[in-house]
């Protein structure tokens, strides 16, 4: 997991390239790319290789691989599955460099497929040679207009684009091919387009490593249906936040049955969505919900002089405009600081008595009258701190009224750059402002969209990104002793190996004799609770094996009794190490918590609200290892019942920082103690002054 | 409120039209409200009124309203605020059938503005003349190429506009005249758009109302921040409905500050959003969250051969689509049924073999090798009554690409009229497909988005809609005999009231003394609860005016010695009626029911889990007073934590249908007892076998 990243020059900017399966045919797949290769002034050397044809287009064809000159840069490979590891073990041996293997059918095309694919990555470490695929549809290096792919493709020169450059990384080939469509409609400045296919010797983790290295690249869109290398991709995404630059994901799963289709087209195995999710963004991904959202967030980080942060300010130019905007961003929780005449002097003198200040603004339809109003609130909304993001809510009508409101618009971002974003959205889609204007606010760093609706929500998700409360942290390991034979490590002792690294639970002792649980009782004092002890017994309410508030010694000698009874009718076979004797605690905020090594994405500990309400609703969220313990209260407040722990209808607020240490004891615990797989601490109490594990339970790994 | 509607046909149709503010000066509202009645040919009389000017365009002034001759239809008031009410005298005065007040400043603007307004009223309400506004844009009406307003009109001529009539209602000006432009530009076939303003005297009810009642229109946009007269629009609603004719509605008010916002900018009040959309939906509005939505649905709603319903198939090129699809659906709660190959013969047959049948479909790129795939399938999922729309989801790429996907899919709509919808949904937007393509899938009633996201979002409202389940009832009036002094009714008297309906709740009998209390526990059997009554003391927890579970005599004397010594030191004034006696009950799931006659919508029953956890959620439903049982338990299905209703882990399914007809005696009663505000139950308990209301409280109006 940790190999370095393969050596992609050769693929990515190749100075020789040769077509297997080169073709004369329009529409075949090996007469597209040369098409393609020539189409864009492709001027290294092109090797064609088809055994029927001695020339293609006026150019020489080889009747094989083997008669290739030795270290060709690429070779694209336009042939049926069937040919596809022969031809790649004879490339091998000529010391090609690269190869892009078009070809679908292997693992998600039966048992001789996934063998095939496995063959490629063998292929791949023994020879070095980089290999993208297979079922993709290769590549384009719009910085060298360079297209290795079948799709028709004409790289746009370098004077009809704009903003800092944009890489496209997808396991879809089709979805690369869209996004690069869209991106390329808006004068984006791509850089570089991959699709990865089944990803049997290079995946996403490889390519975005590329671009996060590549100086002209500062924001990458992915669109991924399962991460193979998780470790590696957030170290990358970490490695790219901490460059300034931003990584843009779209990542379907959601739905168990958008997980299920992924593994049918592309033989990829569905991992735990909610926790890549959780794990992304906590190493400053950005999520896109839609592919809508994923250009749209793209364009607003390659075009916009930063990313949007903190308040946005919105200048619109109706009443009814206002209030939309103001449902829309409070569903998408984007903050809207409010202006007024006495806190903002500087946007009151940008407009006549008349009109009031607010935020959103509402200007009427006095900008028509007077058109310097907009350049006025441009630049006051530009030089307040508040707001780290302006949205102009503009409706363009036709083209005489575009005249009116265009030019003070543009005049506004050409005086002075601004060091913040201002984005255009058009109300009345379709009534477009002209092509001339459009072109001139994106030279200028201002995206146009056509709805305000499509900015908010991308400007929410950015917002959130910057918004991310809570710093990091690096686990200090705690070292468990575990039992040697691993498996279930049951209540007791859950409990002794937790309470020394400060887990409180309640007082209590392992009773081996009902004479012992009354002494144990007498000495904590009375009620107590008699809970029954054996690793095979996990559930052991179940099994009549919790008896709770006995209040003197008679009870614990008849609850014993009935607790043993119950038990040997449960299991007849089953033998107790003991009987756990507690004391009864007091009542609180039940919570679950629950700490587990996941096997692609490591420690992670989800939190959330005890109850069969709380569990119907899913309310929960999952905290990750790097996370302090201000992110994690951020992360507890994020609940949906935070309210409970915060004191709701004059109950006291709870100890959300107690949580906040247990949860990180548990990270360092995992961190420390690598055959724990699994701590369960269900359920925790939580006090206005602590928290206390009324049950606990671990899983292990056997010591190796 | 059930005043006739106003005869709208001279403001809408006008056979002359009197200019009062004529003007020469381009820009100004007088100029722009001529040249608008000239570019689109108006041909009827023109009367100019301007007492500087004697001629305008070569066309005559009149110096005053009162040289106009008698009977012009409408007069539009280009003039400022002040001016507005004296013109309308005066114009009533001619005879003047009709006016539009553009001028702001009145309701919005302070005490006096408001006074004006109601002068406004009061005018129309004497002269019967049509007043719309003010503070409006005026209107278009499309259908006769007839604008009345100062915005700059061209009315498309009928070649370029296609699908069924589309009316606009807006109070805001400048969203009808946004929507206005995006429909144009979509070439739909708008009839009429209307801006209502601040509605002096006619409003959004009324031009619906004639709407629904005009041939030529079939679907409504609303644009709506307040209704005055809610129960008309419902009826118009109910009437549209009937009629087969579809209302769309975006109303801002979701978020506490919109509704603020509303109430400064137009002077209208907030009412209650819930209620308003809870009332609007079951009347058959489907409700748009943004203007983008309201424009998606309303061209589907125009242009397609029926509305949206049942199942969708989705018609996709690629894997991560089809997963993309999946998530957003299931978000959406859209039904995709399922394909394969045994349920869908006709689809099978439509692909080669290696493509596999699903919903959503992913023929991969083998469209572009086998371009009647397209055609096939639309007839084959045409042909499925599983379906009830379709959606294609298609990569456009570029000219050449759309050359081979678009002839066979408009081959397939022109070869037969398809009697579902068929929506095409480009996926990589900006390469957009031919202007020739487009108008002609248009024309063949099929919408083109530039998107699939916006195509789900605008389906599934229009879905929801179609799979609104349960009927209609008529509620059956029952009168309760209320205290004439109207008031808080205590818990004692407000079940005597309500268990003769049916209503069950415990056994119990009022007590005046400790020797009553004590006679009545051993007549139901103890334990027993104790329940301090005075219609003044609504809380009776707070003041120690509950006390359960006493199980015997003398713990029933202590308590009643408790009870009353608590609620002296609590309220030495507080006079009891007595002590409601009660028998405890059996656990079970705990309800909140609250029925109220909301002073604009009428009766409505809310509905919610109990508990601090549902209460933070605001889990609730509300129930309209003309749905049935099935209805009704449908929406108990939507609350958040309604697995608790149906059987959870185990648990027994709970008595849905005794809640259901506890909620329609509710109905009834208020609908028969028209002094009665309020009644809350709470908590109403449910068991597997019937509910009942623990507590009850009334509050009613004084006998009149």
């Amino acid at each position: 997991m940790t190999s370095p990243p393969p050596m992609l020059e050769r693929l990515l900017a190749p100075r020789s390239v040769a077509i297997v399966g080169a073709s004369e045919k329009p529409g075949a797949l090996g007469a597209s790319v040369l098409a393609n290769l020539v189409r864009n002034g492709f001027d290294g050397a092109i090797h064609l290789i088809n055994p029927k044809r001695a020339e293609i287009d006026g150019r020489p064809c080889l009747p094989a691989i083997a008669d290739l000159p030795l270290g060709v840069d690429v070779a694209v490979l336009a042939i049926p599955q069937a040919g596809v590891v022969p031809a790649l073990r004879d490339l091998a041996a000529r010391g090609c460099g690269a190869a892009v293997v078009f070809a679908a059918g292997f693992a998600e095309g039966g048992p001789q497929g996934l063998a095939d694919q496995h063959e490629i990555g063998r292929i791949a470490a023994a020879s070095g040679m980089v290999i993208e695929g297979p079922n993709c549809l290769g590549l384009v290096n719009h910085a060298r207009r360079l297209p290795l792919t079948f799709v028709e493709t004409l790289v746009p020169t370098d004077g009809q684009r704009h903003g800092r450059g944009v890489g496209i990384v997808s396991q879809s080939g089709a979805m690369a091919a869209v996004l690069g469509t869209t991106l390329m409609s808006r004068a984006l400045n791509l850089t570089l387009s991959v699709s990865t296919g089944n990803e049997a010797a290079t995946g996403v983790e490889d390519y975005v490593e590329h671009l996060v290295a590549d100086p002209g690249t500062e924001v990458i869109a992915m669109i991924v249906e399962q991460f193979r290398r998780p470790q590696r991709f957030l170290a990358t995404a970490r490695a790219a936040r901490a460059a300034g630059k931003l990584i843009v994901l779209l990542h379907p799963g959601r739905s168990a049955a958008a997980r299920e289709s992924a593994a049918t087209h592309t033989g990829a195995m569905a991992g735990d969505h909610p926790l890549m999710r959780a794990m992304v963004a906590r190493a400053g991904v950005v999520l896109a919900e839609t592919l809508e959202e994923l250009g749209d967030i793209a364009e607003i980080a390659s075009r916009c002089p930063a990313l949007p942060a903190g308040g946005t300010a919105v200048l619109g130019e109706s009443g009814a405009f206002k209030a939309l905007s103001l449902d829309l961003c409070e569903g998408l929780g984007l903050k809207l600081p409010a202006l007024d005449d006495a806190n903002a002097p500087a946007v009151r003198a940008a407009l006549p008595p008349f009109v009031a200040v607010s935020n959103p603004l509402d200007i009427t339809a006095q900008g028509l009258v007077e058109p310097d109003i907009y350049a006025r609130l441009i630049r006051a909304l530009a030089d307040d701190a508040r707001f780290g993001c302006i949205v102009a809510g503009i409706i363009q009508t036709d083209a005489a009224t575009c005249a009116i409101k265009l030019p003070p618009i543009r005049r506004a971002v050409a005086e002075a750059p601004l060091a913040k974003p201002l984005i255009f959205a058009g109300l009345d889609e379709g009534a477009g402002i002209g092509a001339d204007d459009r072109d001139a606010l994106r030279a200028a760093g201002v995206p146009v969209f056509p709805s305000s609706e499509r900015v908010f929500r991308a400007i929410a998700r950015l917002a959130a990104l910057a918004d991310a409360a809570g710093g990091a942290r690096t686990p200090a390991p705690l070292a468990l002793a575990l039992p040697a034979a691993g498996g279930v490590i049951p209540e007791y002792q859950a409990k002794q190996l937790l309470t020394p690294h400060g887990i409180g639970v309640p007082s209590g002792r392992l009773a081996t004799s009902a004479d012992a649980a009354v002494a144990i009782a007498a000495e904590l004092g009375v009620p107590v609770a008699l809970k029954a002890q054996a690793a095979a017994l996990s559930h052991k309410s179940d099994a009549g094996g919790v008896i709770l508030n006995l209040g003197d010694a008679a009870a614990v000698r008849a609850g014993w009794a009935r607790m043993h009874a119950d038990i040997a009718a449960f299991d007849p076979a089953l033998r107790l190490d003991g009987v756990l004797v507690e004391a009864m605690g007091r009542r609180g905020l039940e919570l679950i918590i629950g700490a587990r090594r996941d096997p692609d994405w490591g420690p992670v500990v989800l939190v959330g609200l005890g109850g069969v309400t709380a569990e119907i609703l899913h309310d929960v969220r999952l905290i990750t290892p790097d996370m302090d313990a201000a992110a994690i209260i951020a992360e507890l407040g994020r609940l949906r019942c935070a309210p409970l722990l915060w004191g709701y209808r004059g109950s006291p607020a709870l100890d959300v920082t107690a949580v906040a240490a247990l949860v990180l004891r548990l990270i360092d615990v995992l961190a420390g103690t690598p055959a724990l797989r699994e701590v369960d601490l269900n359920p925790v109490i939580v006090h206005p002054d602590g928290v206390v594990a009324l049950d606990a339970l671990m899983l292990a790994d056997p010591a190796g």
